[in-house]
């Protein structure tokens, strides 16, 4: 017998040839050693847990009605669930029947789902400029080409948008504290855009796990309930309740849904029913009301602290509080230097301030390259995300993403030093 | 604004509009009305789920590390999970490191994730004639050729197997008590099988979820152990704990392995982590080695109550007790009937004797058609699955698959009873 012939015998399809292991989780493996000060995942705040609910609501379920948690269930999600989430989008403005419900396992799923069906090889594709690489990732093995829209602190810019949309497939949007900017959609955006992607018959794949992360008031009403029939909603309970059960849904047109159906029987039958019971359980009596309050007023804390602490290391008092407008994400603009800023080297990073949500955008001064300064910042004790691979289009190499959650304020105060100490070290 | 411009915006990818209801959802929809015993359905029985078990794992686990089982996870899978598989699959002669085991959201998933990494459009798979409808739902979004190996009662026929393999990206097989015939590989098909896929170099997708569940003598050692770095091994937990946690593994060639890994983080970034460490604790001390031998037992107790009602129904005494050689599957084949059969309508109904798992597949009397035959019998009140669905080419119409798990001995015999009389009633 031939051994190496068997080698031979398996042959990737074209899309696996494409795909490569996630930077991000590289970078992440790197940065995750003791004595970091981890400013680069995604995580929610382990401390926004309900983890005696969930116990609780577990032990319930598997009390009361056992052996239909543990069994198969519809590809379509657990009935009081996909109720709840009906009314849920109805009192965020967005009007949908439960039968458009559709539960996912996460909304990472839904990316997924989407692409099977929507998504041709060699279809093009609208994505912000930057966006959030998990759907790039979801998309890839569909083979779309994805094109990138010029974007700023309100979002995709219209005139762009218009310039780019013809034939394309949809445009995937993540309006409310993106990751990995952390910017929202202005109202007059919202407007723009969703006035415009219906002139032009683009559908709109619009992705919200962040929107309940709001610190001083809601976001705008979401493009789905500005034209429900043209976007497909993507939600998700990992911000507000856990990640680890891995449960989202989506909202789709009536005329959708059935694909989407189909595809998601194919990708695993149904989403967990123990998990689905469970959260279902969790939700009743308006348990969310009571709880997200208090993940919001956390990671607010940490917002303002990690906005004093760039404003310690980087910049003037005045420059730190406001949020600082325009860091240009479209490739060639010139970076933007602010007047207040005052003129040395730590001046010329800028960062935003989130209204909402886990991550804040910053951008190093010319000439620097975040994943240069990656190492010598590890060295010196913080790790963060470059933003690079998070550009569908040309990088702007300068930017980075920072995360506000899951680090105490002591640590980001430390973190951010550290990031100033390495940034110092790298321009002199 | 036109509304009906925006409508026409969505277009479907190709493989969508292929995408149809399932034909076998839709007719256990019409067939789990109250009152009709179903023999239909593909559900483990409920009364061997652990509900005790899972629900003390569900609180430790959440006492004692809460905050893990609710947050984000490797996409690998849980550790000590993923350990106990590889100890397991070693004990059944598949040697395989931890490093080799990617958990899935069941085992669905682990032919979506193979089917994104193996399949493009266009390229030719190999299935056993019939075989799981779930999988050709599951490789349809890659839009591969599919074609059907002939097969008898020991599994695919080398020489057909020989003819239809070049450029076959590989060969999927579901060796141990196949869904939807019962049936499983002699240990001589294997051999042979395994020698003739080692020659050709084409790989083997080895999916199984049933082999657990055999009633007298295990099954003879995997496809996977004869040839570890040829095959991609699919296993589950939905049929020996539960199917409502979804939890299922693969062990990958490690060549494969990356690729894989990275598909599944697209999919769904990881299998819940609550579930995986709720299993990981069931798991504990030999639970399975407890557990899984009441299942057979009582599996094999419904088999021989649905072997004996056939008998009664439809033959004489020694017909229905020992395996009936050959339900030709080959499109064309002349169909056997049995010189021990009685000579009258009845005698020509076939059916086999499962070693194990969860199904029995019958043949009915030449010219009738099981898709036809379902009113009838579910105006008498048993419901079953026409076979021809599971047909990936030519379908045999007068097969039909029945489930002997969910229904009680009593349901058993109501259900024959009725399926023997709508028979006799449409041949007379």
């Amino acid at each position: 017998m031939n051994i190496r012939s068997l080698h031979k015998g398996w042959q990737l399809a074209r899309r696996a040839e494409k795909m490569n292991p996630s930077v991000i989780r590289e970078i992440l493996k790197v940065t995750e050693r003791p004595g970091i000060i981890s400013l680069a995942g995604g995580l929610p705040s382990p401390l926004t847990f309900p983890v005696n609910e969930v116990a609780q609501a577990a032990a319930r379920v598997l009390a009361q009605d056992g052996a239909s948690a543990l069994q198969y269930a519809a590809s379509e999600g657990y009935g009081p669930l996909r109720d709840w989430v009906a009314e849920h989008l109805g009192r965020q403005g967005l009007q949908v029947e439960a039968a458009q419900i559709l539960i996912t396992t996460g909304s990472q799923q839904g990316l997924d789902l989407a692409a099977k069906v929507l998504i041709d090889a060699g279809s093009r594709i609208l994505v912000e400029t930057p966006t959030y690489l998990g759907a790039l990732q979801a998309f890839a093995p569909m083979e779309p080409q994805v094109q990138s829209v010029d974007s700023d602190d309100d979002g995709v810019l219209p005139e762009d948008l218009r310039a780019k949309a013809t034939q394309a497939r949809f445009l995937y949007l993540l309006p409310n504290y993106q990751n990995p900017t952390g910017r929202s959609m202005s109202e007059a955006r919202r407007q723009a855009v969703s006035t415009l992607a219906l002139e032009l018959g683009l559908p709109i794949l619009e992705d919200n796990p962040y929107g309940d992360l709001w610190f001083d008031a809601p976001p705008p009403p979401s493009l789905s309930s500005r034209n429900p029939e043209g976007c497909l909603y993507l939600g998700s309970f990992s911000k507000v309740l856990s990640p680890g059960l891995r449960l989202g849904y989506l909202a789709a047109p009536k005329q959708l849904y059935p694909k989407l159906l189909q595809a998601k029987q194919a990708a695993d039958l149904h989403t967990p029913s123990l998990n689905q019971r469970i959260v279902s359980e969790v939700l009743k009596d308006g348990f969310l009301d009571r709880h997200v309050p208090s993940i919001r007023a956390l990671y607010k804390s940490q917002r303002d602290a990690m906005l004093a602490a760039l404003t310690r290391e980087f910049g003037d008092g005045e420059l730190g509080v406001t949020r600082t407008s325009g860091i240009p994400t479209r490739p060639g603009a010139s970076p933007i230097t602010s007047t207040r800023a005052k003129p040395n080297h730590h001046s010329q990073v800028h960062w935003n301030r989130p209204d909402g949500g886990m991550f804040l955008w910053l951008r190093l001064p010319a000439g620097m390259d975040a994943t240069a300064l990656l190492p010598a910042a590890v060295a010196k004790g913080v790790a963060f995300v470059p933003g690079a691979p998070f550009f569908a289009g040309q990088a702007d190499p300068r930017t980075l993403r920072l995360s506000f959650t899951t680090a105490s304020v002591a640590q980001i105060d430390f973190g951010i030093h550290a990031l100033a100490e390495a940034v110092l070290q790298t321009l002199n």
